[in-house]
């Protein structure tokens, strides 16, 4: 904004330079004059406007070089299917329907490999389907006389099209077959319209499919073959980055190690990747198997295990707010509850940080029980030392010297609150210990030599 | 789950019955038999599950009727649309460019009239500007030779269709303007490679423009027309539902009322719809005025409350939490306080409740203010009650009677967070009340008379 700012001003004040000399110099100095000079201050505008948007543009480049690599992927898809029909000998024999091929490649190129698989297998399946009623339907119009015959495409469309329309509401078909039941639409109506005979309609389904299918195929090849984005593998690390955020928010809080801001603040993209979790989980189940994912890899355990951390993050986020609102606890009571706080704060971020070892080795650690009995321990400890504070609260002699039970409670409550999220983090345990069994992980090799 | 299990039992059972009295009976009870079984028992299956889907759709349908209303709004605008083309004058005159009125009236309806509207605009945009770039490279590559013109097209759609490509990664781009850059690629790609000469260009664009206009004029009239559904609109009612949820959920903590368990966990659903108010209110920009909702409506500010109610909402997620886990604590303790608790509870409801009329009315309610103070003074009247604790656990005699201060922490735990509950409260009145500015809401009439 500061930038922004700075810049508008700049013009601002570029105009009333120009402004005053050219009352000085150009005789002209008018509405015309003015109006010049507020197109200069527009233009001018228009190029920060435009340098702005190219920088941004560099710095998401910069960013992810995979954006770009996917951009020349889809230049690449296009400009070999274009020049296939370019060249005439094919053209002239697939006549106008090479157009279909260029089409499928440009609304079924994806990101990701698995979005790519789900996109053409549904523009197949909802062409097919489609024509083949279609074709049905159009030989029972023609059949019916010259005078029904619009009227039986006509119902014919209206009941197919609101049937279909409908059918995307349906939760299942919304997730995974949304494309495909727009395609049914679109070829049902397009068929119904075109006015031709059977058997015209059936050669020119037969060229458009195979259009279709090239395009598709093609697009399916490259995604596949040059440096592919798989939704699964995505998935697996996004699950794994968030772990390692959890953790480090974790952290920050009871050691202070100099962590930056941004980095403890991790568990906010916690909070927020639900929707991305859904998205890569849906099209990973589209994908054959990649690297160490076989093809019926639980994708749909790892939402699970997503919504565990959530839970977590949401106690995460309170304690946030308990701490920052946490500020007249006398220091002797803050010290001697922070060595347990602290104890149990790093052992639980050592069990999620276990947790995403796990994950990116897809190992099975035999390290995380320990350190779960770990926790539990520290959370036990926790507990009696809450216990025991009253002896802290008042000094042995006399009753007067009580310290007021409200300066205790900010630090008890992120005492709680720790704890609760240990019980939390156990979800994530369990969540994640489903996930290795159901992925079939095998055992790690101990890291540390048995005797 | 227990429904399915018993149908496929069910299933099971008409086999196993149909395969004793088939050995009495029929003598052909070998491989063939068996297989005329499992076919049997496969479309039993199959008539299951086609019904379930009915009853399922059956009952989105019954729960939303404006689903229904709105597929019977697409099935009319492309039998019209269809019909409009298939009159044989009009289908002659614009020949086979008719299909892109069909096919823009299939894409571009959607649920809301600002999805339509944005689609419908991007599409045009897309087209148009697509269109004039491709009829320019089209003629520099026509005059460049018959050897270098596949060249010039090649390297044209290559270097387009990435930028194109790249530019939707590009946030606002993204949210806004996705669907016109794909189809800036599509008409491109497709003029480029189809190979005519400029002037038949000419024609055919002008053609293609005017059944798209008409596709795309078509279904903006029908969705406005005919039982519109506005994004805007429903955003603004998703709020306010969300509000009245969120106060359930305190009352029903504080209050035990008898409020169904169901509607007591409304916060889950302010915890996931971030995702709904994004899109709405992307949509809710493109609408032209409608109701009480001018055409330059603060669509913006109403993410702002929804994440405001959201940090609320992890706040009681957290609270839920601690109230589950609470189970020891003394019933004197817990009878201190919670009459206290019971008022903050209470009154922190009443304030949202109070949002939620200032929102439906789109009035600004006086008792806001009046609710807000009351509200920091049972806050603060909690805070002097943690204080006086201590006396509740000395009774004045003999210091051994002391209660030990842990089981005292999980009611006083509970308490802090109610304390942060009301602190985040603040920040989603101060997000209404802005709202409440920007959008210029009247003040209500006091609805107690003055004397």
């Amino acid at each position: 904004m500061a930038h922004q700012k700075e810049a508008t001003n700049r013009v601002e004040w570029k105009i009333r330079v120009a402004d005053g000399s050219s009352k000085d110099l150009v005789p002209e100095s008018g509405p015309a004059g003015r109006a010049w000079l507020g197109i200069q201050g527009l233009i001018a505008g228009l190029v920060l406007k435009v340098g702005r948007c190219f920088k941004k543009a560099w710095d998401l480049a910069v960013d992810d070089p995979r954006k770009v690599i996917h951009c020349l992927k889809v230049g690449t898809a296009l400009t070999v299917v274009s020049l296939f029909y370019y060249t005439r000998p094919l053209y002239e024999g697939l006549g106008r329907n090479a157009m279909w091929g260029v089409m499928t490649a440009v609304v079924v190129f994806e990101n990701t490999v698995g979005a790519t698989l789900s996109k053409s297998l549904n523009r197949a399946c909802g062409t097919l389907l489609a024509g083949s009623l279609a074709v049905g339907v159009h030989w029972i119009a023609s059949q019916s006389g010259e005078k029904l015959e619009p009227f039986v495409n006509g119902a014919s469309v209206f009941l197919l099209a609101s049937a279909a329309t409908f059918s995307r509401f349906i939760p299942t078909v919304r997730t995974r077959f949304d494309y495909g039941a727009l395609v049914f639409i679109l070829t049902f109506s397009l068929i119904s319209i075109s006015g031709y005979r059977v058997e015209k309609l059936l050669k020119m389904a037969h060229q458009r499919l195979s259009t279709i299918a090239i395009g598709g195929f093609m697009c399916i090849l490259i995604s596949i073959l040059v440096c592919p984005i798989w939704a699964g593998k995505e998935l697996h690390l996004l699950i794994t980055r968030n772990m390692d955020k959890l953790a480090y928010s974790l952290d920050e809080y009871f050691n202070n190690s100099g962590i930056p801001v941004e980095k403890s603040q991790g568990y906010k993209c916690v909070l927020n990747s639900k929707a991305a979790e859904e998205t890569m989980a849906n099209f990973a189940r589209w994908e054959p198997a990649h690297g160490h994912f076989k093809f019926k890899h639980p994708w749909r355990q790892y939402l699970k295990v997503g919504a565990s951390m959530r839970r977590c993050a949401y106690c995460i986020e309170a304690l946030n707010g308990c701490i920052n609102s946490e500020n007249q606890v006398p220091e002797s009571i803050k010290q001697h509850l922070s060595g347990n706080c602290l104890r149990l704060g790093s052992v639980s971020s050592s069990v999620i940080r276990e947790l995403a070892i796990t994950m990116r080795t897809m190992k099975k650690s035999p390290r995380t029980q320990n350190l779960l009995k770990e926790m539990k321990n520290s959370v036990q400890e926790l507990h009696n030392e809450l216990g025991s504070l009253p002896n802290l609260l008042l000094p042995p002699p006399s009753i007067e010297a009580t310290l007021p039970l409200e300066e205790v409670i900010p630090i008890a409550t992120v005492a709680s609150l720790l704890i609760e999220v240990a019980a939390r983090i156990e979800g994530i345990v369990s969540a994640t210990e489903e996930l290795a069994s159901l992925a079939k992980f095998k055992p790690a090799v101990e890291r540390i030599a048995p005797h």
